[in-house]
């Protein structure tokens, strides 16, 4: 487990990624923006605001137990793949009432209930994925997920994201936006 | 479980709280101050630095079951009672091998092995106290926590850091500095 590492998302007129559509499942909309670029490292807590910024960051294994680590570690998961020209950055905030949890429940319904972990990984290695923390850093989501895919594998993706909202852990979703982007 | 809550412990010439010795336990010290004020809230992300200046949020229960949940929720812990006049904040980081273990396993070693939650409840209310999570805002250091409690329960408090200090959890701090405070 690398150090944590801070996260910008900038929304704006320039970037490598393209917006190509952005819905909103729960909750609050961003506002319509044409392109985004990732800022890593210490320039991603000065950068400047533009059509909207969203910060996270890296950090331990919340959840996953030693089998479930080991499984992933067994899997690839790289991104800036050069056939991945499709990507997904998906902003979730959760409600109080899965906050105020205590830490075996969230457990239960994240992986014995809602198969979050088992359900991702199936997925591996098409669709890479980088998870970025964000309440802790006073932001208006709890999480970043940040994905990369090649475009035959959109169907594939689609289906994850599916699934995944269906389970009992979504029912504590309160605000979801899905931002699709492409790059050339 | 409120919201995360900012603070910034800033050591320099001023604030209400005296600093009365600083021990290093493990790794590097800090810098030699007089005194130490609180900043909670937005302010804490921007206060400059002074003497030394740490920073943290509070944040969700990450190891803790329902059953202790529920009873640290039974035990009074209220900051700022008049006869509280002495304080401790105790800075640690922990080594990348604890960062490396899954929940389970570092769930296993905080409480099965190191019965972490249980000491710490066994001197409440005498000992209040506030965890704050530092590590994913690129601080030097993983948690600072701040104790208070009045002058005749130093000798208690004393003997629950050493209890947890003899503690396997004990094994992955690799800086630990006890900064013991008073105030009028």
């Amino acid at each position: 487990m690398p150090s944590p590492l801070h996260v910008a998302f900038v929304a704006g007129p320039e970037g490598p990624w393209r917006i190509e559509r952005m819905a909103t499942l729960a909750g609050e909309a961003l506002p319509a923006a044409e392109r985004l670029r990732l800022i890593e490292g210490p320039d991603a807590a000065t950068v400047p605001a533009d059509a909207w910024l969203l910060r996270g960051v890296t950090s331990n294994a919340r959840y996953s137990n030693r089998r479930e680590v080991d499984a992933l570690a067994a899997k690839p998961n790289v991104l800036r793949r050069p056939a991945a020209t499709r990507a997904a950055l998906i902003p979730i905030r959760k409600t109080s009432a899965w906050w105020d949890l205590a830490q075996d429940e969230r457990r239960a319904v994240l992986e014995e209930q809602s198969r979050h972990i088992a359900i991702g990984m199936e997925y591996m290695p098409a669709v890479a994925r980088r998870l970025h923390h964000s309440r802790d850093l006073g932001e208006p989501f709890d999480f970043l997920t940040w994905f990369e895919y090649a475009p035959e594998h959109e169907a594939a993706f689609d289906e994850m994201v599916g699934r995944l909202r269906d389970t009992p852990e979504w029912r504590y979703v309160d605000r979801e936006v899905d931002v699709r982007l492409s790059r050339d």
